[in-house]
């Protein structure tokens, strides 16, 4: 494909994608397909020839479309949101079409600098405590990377990094396996201290767990892989209090921030912490500039060697939307959820099972589990909506996350009038 | 920004993207800019209000561009490609579009699907054993991860957790730590078993090392990250023979198969050996087909929870450039730089550091290192092609690796007599 033949389909797949986000709202958000359905409808190696074009778009809505579960219907309610916007596409265009690796400052200045800068607006857009940015040429500052996983793992592999360097100073004559046996990791039943868990959405108290952590020199690393987004608002910002007591602090723009996967944002209050658990310097990595202490080789604050210009991303999304859109998108899902919480609470036979403070909402019938189970089983047979369940103390209980950017009013209404049609049929085959 | 403004920028940014490509072999293909040059151009904190589209495209020009090293220039010789297609960033636009999160199979049937059939459709590529494929429902199977460090952590992890579960078995009477202190991981001085190093494009003997690990019953991961693309030509194959020892098999077809970052494809002979060291199971992730053993949830093969639908690229490549479209690819680079590799034979002040086999000419001045440090300081701040350097054995190398999809042999000779040139200045300036 030469570069005019990509000026024709690179327009044609825009209106392509345009029209896919304007008419999702149709599409059914679950699909029909069972397990296996794709391999019999594609050859069983690639084409020796080049196919056009036109073969692999009309195969679009041929094979691939009736597999997608559709994340961005404003009937999905599954999971957590995933973020989609139309700046943070237009971004990922101009990404690929750059194509550097940005592992070092040298291997494209304008990608390390860029994150750099974004980490810090980003910051303080959640009024982090100044030793997290990069700005006042402190000891702090922030990385994207890939998932909430992998901020966790550097976190801890550095942890683990600090904890055996300040055993092996104190007590020389350890051996190393006597030394891996004093590591002790703690964690929640959620993992590492969270904002904003996974099943429920529930809070660690940070001013409680943050002290005990800095008196015991233990690292403490907070994950507010959902939650985060929405302490760019001042009237959440309180759940975020404590995080001056933690050495690292990471949350996804990419869920609910209308960056696109993936954009995990991920800050530390010593980068020297990071770099002394990753540091790799290959010849064919030195640079000129690597040893003036001005630059920052971002391959040394992550498992991976390569990454890509994601901070355009943000860039792109920050600007287009201004905190203050950012922050009215916030409070649009918040109000969305709470708007849910009220209509289920109107409905004796339901219940409300964990507080409401985002964008999530943990419900149930009265009951026994097999009936929420069986309301579920509705509920995703029908695939009218989708959402998935989770497990609060032994009770099974039905998520309604709130995660499309074009939700409205009228979508959330809607999906409890079905939900509750859903639960008449459920009730009285129980009855019956 | 809604759908008919996103039409409309999304094809000035498509037109923006083709006049780059167009024109990238005008750019200097490395920076001028020096430490810190990005933060004061732009504000120190996001606004507050949106600023418009045209703003933010022209400070592309004014802010980033300035700041980027062309990896797509024809003048690029640095580190090793990174893929760049047409289709395959075609394909990304529709991948953002659809935005799903693959990490399990109803989270999107066709992320899943697909991903698992492009990963048999490459494998048939290389010849790999029947053993490492998903169709013939044996126990192997193939993934897309982002890098090749996260394929050999993952397959270091799953390594671990097997000799660990053996050990245990075999004396339950062994503590942790005991089991900790017996666990050996031996690499090469370019770490795990290799085909095509990054310093000098060697390659390790698989037929010799495959059968001592195979009787050890030690976990053989072997890494093609660059080299691994050009197996899909006939006569570059051999170079893959002794595979069917390993254990797991990873290489980056975002590398040198136009396949855009991030795609690193890796096989695993048995995949419970991946699922047994990563399964993740909570209640909001189950769904109903998830123990008929017809499905596969990849989030038990890597590290992080999400992933992208990027077989789509994958999709994209192979069906538009064709087997043969991407084994004339190869060839070209090849031939390319074979094509260096003669040149530089012919000047007696030259020697070439490591045999050629694939994209990559290992080259230096005959004499001191001091005086290669010297012309590639030359080289890299003339800034007319970009190279970076390696240490074989103690000297001093320059590496001459061929990268961009469009260059061509006019390139390769303007870049060698640029090259000439400067060595010409440097050796002159050293009998002054």
């Amino acid at each position: 494909m030469n570069t005019s033949e990509f000026r024709r389909r690179g327009k044609e797949m825009v209106d392509y994608v345009a029209d896919y986000m304007e008419g999702i709202e149709g599409r059914q958000v679950y699909p029909d397909v069972e397990p296996g359905y794709l391999r019999p409808l594609i050859p069983d190696s690639a084409p020796q020839e080049p196919d056009t074009f036109e073969d692999i778009i009309n195969d679009i809505e041929k094979i691939i479309m009736p597999g997608v579960t559709h994340w961005h219907s404003p009937y999905f309610f599954a999971y957590f949101p995933t973020a989609s916007s139309y700046p943070a596409m237009l971004a990922d265009m101009l990404c690929g079409a750059i194509g550097c690796i940005g592992f070092s400052w040298a291997a494209s200045p304008a990608c390390t600098e860029l994150e750099t800068v974004m980490m810090d607006w980003l910051g303080k857009m959640l009024e982090l405590p100044k030793a997290f940015l990069t700005e006042n040429a402190g000891e702090g500052g922030g990385v994207i990377q890939g998932s909430a996983s992998e901020a966790t793992l550097v976190a801890l592999l550095a942890a683990r990094t600090k904890a055996i360097h300040r055993l092996q100073a104190a007590s020389p004559e350890l051996t190393q396996a006597a030394i891996m046996e004093k590591l002790v990791a703690y964690s929640s039943d959620q993992v590492v201290a969270t904002l904003g868990t996974t099943t429920c959405c529930s809070f660690d108290n940070l001013l409680e767990v943050g002290p005990i952590c800095n008196k015991e020199d233990m690292w403490l690393h907070v994950d507010a892989a959902y939650a985060g987004s929405a302490f760019i608002c001042p009237e959440f910002r309180h759940l975020l209090n404590g995080v001056e007591f933690a050495d690292s602090f990471n949350f996804n723009p990419h869920k609910w921030l209308l960056v696109n996967f993936d954009c995990s944002a991920m800050w530390v209050k010593k980068r020297s912490d990071l770099t002394g658990a990753f540091r790799l310097d290959p010849t064919y990595l030195k640079h000129s500039h690597q040893d003036s202490g001005l630059i920052t080789d971002y391959r040394h604050w992550q498992i991976p060697l390569g990454r890509r210009f994601r901070s355009l991303k943000m860039w792109f999304v920050f600007r287009m939307y201004g905190v203050k859109g950012l922050q009215a998108y916030i409070r649009k899902h918040v109000q969305l959820s709470h708007e849910f919480e009220s209509l289920v609470l109107q409905d004796p036979r339901f219940e409300i099972c964990a507080e409401v403070t985002l964008g999530l909402v943990c419900f149930r019938l009265k009951g026994s589990n097999k009936v929420n189970e069986a309301l579920l089983q509705r509920i995703n047979s029908a695939k009218k909506i989708h959402l998935v369940p989770c497990h609060l103390r032994d009770k099974f209980v039905l998520r309604f996350a709130i995660c499309s950017r074009t939700v409205e009013s009228a979508h959330v209404q809607r999906a409890w009038e079905h939900i509750k049609e859903l639960a008449d049929d459920v009730l009285r085959a129980e009855r019956e």
